[in-house]
């Protein structure tokens, strides 16, 4: 597999950009990888709120939530978008926090999000999390590649 | 979302992890995330290894890759399988470890291989992941549960 890097962001870093904003819209459910105390790595499936990709990604939680605890422990996660049927995989590696701001969520909010928020804005547990976005790869079987996209 | 415990190997533990076995198999495709020396957490698509779920799952890798120094330098993994597509996902947590064993490596090749190792069991890079599963926890829509499996 030809590997690709584009650290500046000139033409082609900019296609792989959006390139990768399609592929997370595609595939929408991030698996979020977290680590634990004991440094164990755990991952669970998460919505990706849907909007122009700009260097962060946006997410729903409840406030207390094992996730939340230990993205406070430790900043770092791994999200993973997989589509096997279509040979699609990102990795996007970032810090995450949560953000409590109830202007915001009002901003974000989707009603599919119900599924895991029945009372919606009502729920005084309803947070979100931002992850800053620090490098992504994507393989691609369609022009078979695998992208690093340094320094949003 | 109803969340189950299972962490004896009683009836519904075994079945459990038979289904467990079930849904990596059938998506194959995991993610495998691992930690860098700067603490990041990078994932990228691995084939698993084909044959009964006993607690360890068996990855090809060359021997020299940045995979390989990132789980020398940090043993905790996690594998994350999804299938968007049915509401599949399935979180692993290990460890992993590097095996250099041309003798497991004949056992377990496969020539759908191939594409990442063209010289096959010839290559001099050729070499073995093995993750021995510590707890995993699935969502499976079916019938809309997560269920946790600690101990191995
Ligand atoms: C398809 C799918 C999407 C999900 N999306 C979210 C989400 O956006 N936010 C959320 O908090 N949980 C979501 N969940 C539930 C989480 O995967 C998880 O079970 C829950 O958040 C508790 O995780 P934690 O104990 O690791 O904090 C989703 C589950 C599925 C199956």
């Amino acid at each position: 597999m030809a590997k690709k890097k584009a650290e500046k962001k000139d033409g082609s870093q900019k296609d792989a950009i959006t390139h990768l904003g399609e592929l997370i819209h595609g595939i929408k459910v991030a698996m979020m990888t977290t680590v634990e105390s004991d440094g164990s790595l755990r991952s669970r499936p998460m919505w990706t709120h849907d909007r122009d990709f700009d260097g962060e990604l946006w997410f729903f939680t409840r406030e207390h939530s094992a996730k939340v605890g230990e993205v406070e422990h430790d900043h770092h996660v791994n999200l993973s978008y997989a589509e096997p049927g279509k040979d699609h995989f990102v990795s996007v590696s970032g810090r995450c926090r949560l953000v409590l701001d109830k202007e915001k969520a009002r901003e974000l909010w989707n009603p599919s999000l119900k599924a895991w928020f029945p009372d919606g804005l009502e729920d005084p547990e309803l947070a979100l999390l931002c992850v800053k976005v620090e490098k992504a790869e994507y393989w691609d079987t369609a022009d078979s590649r695998m992208v690093q996209l340094i320094g949003f």
